[in-house]
């Protein structure tokens, strides 16, 4: 016996989220069938009205309410620092350590040929007008350490070395608070690369 | 720097889904601005017709697009059995097991006194009706192996002393394809209670 076909839809719809696979989309389900219509509509009007509530800063790419944007204010702007990060998610967490105070500039994804995403993709050349415009002198590359974060930051590097900017990359360490026994041997190794002064 | 408040309430809202926490509900409201228009109307419009498309049937409880209800056939109307289960969702793996082929019958919940859910709640004159309607003589109680499922189990089992029937609990044991190593001590006790010829 398969679910009733609405059911199913629902289900179905639910598979699109990120890590949701069948048994959690039926958990999640079955636990909407109990909601009241108004908690219903709640989230369904949050969907449909999503992209004229959320729109992204035509400059950095970042998420905004409504401009101007929070991320492109007069003092970032005269900062003399970008940082480069691969999808406007990333600002939260890079802002909420009060460690840098310039522009943002949001790549909308890594190299990855596999998934058709190559460097015609990362569409370099409002970045390169907004380095210029911006006077811009450090770049920071804030990118995932993974096999398409590491070429995207290469890529980036040899794009913009014309530019004669002071290009840097997040350093890689040790966790806070960790263990080195849990600590694999890659992440070991720079941080024994990188090690400094104590 | 606070999300957009429109995404801060999207992220409010998929946290109610069961088990979801504020890390998953970011992840998903992050993936779902990606979503095209039509996408977001997919998912809104599923949730608002979920109400008229999806019933519970009148009889049994179980989930049904439109009558009649699946679970309430003639056979199953005259197997002179019936299985008593929490909530809709049960009826599917259990209907799956091709183990059983009586009627079905929806409680709706497990006691828990401490969530409101007491004896009146469970409203069991429906269900002394059709065991008197359909002449059944065995039920089968298929609940959870909790603290809930042992309550309401045995109050069951004393409501319907009275009427003579064969009551009957789903078996204890070890799973199966599961490691002796791995069972807890409780598990491993019924089995051996419940030990059959080999």
């Amino acid at each position: 016996m398969k679910y009733p076909d609405h059911l199913l839809k629902l289900i179905n719809l639910l598979r699109r989220l990120p890590g949701v696979g069948s048994k959690s989309a039926e958990r999640y389900a079955f636990h909407i069938l109990d909601w009241t219509p108004k908690q219903l509509h709640e989230l369904a009007n949050t969907l449909i009205e999503l992209p004229q509530k959320i729109k992204h800063c035509h400059e950095c790419g970042c998420l905004m309410q409504e401009p101007p944007c929070h991320f492109c204010n007069d003092t970032r702007q005269s900062s003399g620092s970008l940082c480069i990060i691969a999808s406007a998610r990333d600002v939260y967490p890079i802002d909420a350590t009060h460690e840098f105070h310039g522009l943002y500039h949001v790549l909308g994804g890594l190299l990855s040929p596999m998934d058709g995403f190559g460097p015609d993709q990362l569409n370099l050349d409002p970045l390169k007008q907004r380095i210029q415009k911006h006077n811009i002198t450090e770049i920071v590359i804030a990118l995932d350490s993974t096999l398409e974060g590491d070429a995207t930051a290469l890529y980036l590097k040899k794009e913009l070395e014309p530019m004669q900017l002071k290009v840097t990359r997040l350093a890689f360490g040790l966790p806070m608070g960790s263990s080195i026994d849990y600590v694999d041997g890659g992440t070991l190794a720079r941080a024994f690369i990188g090690r400094g002064d104590f």
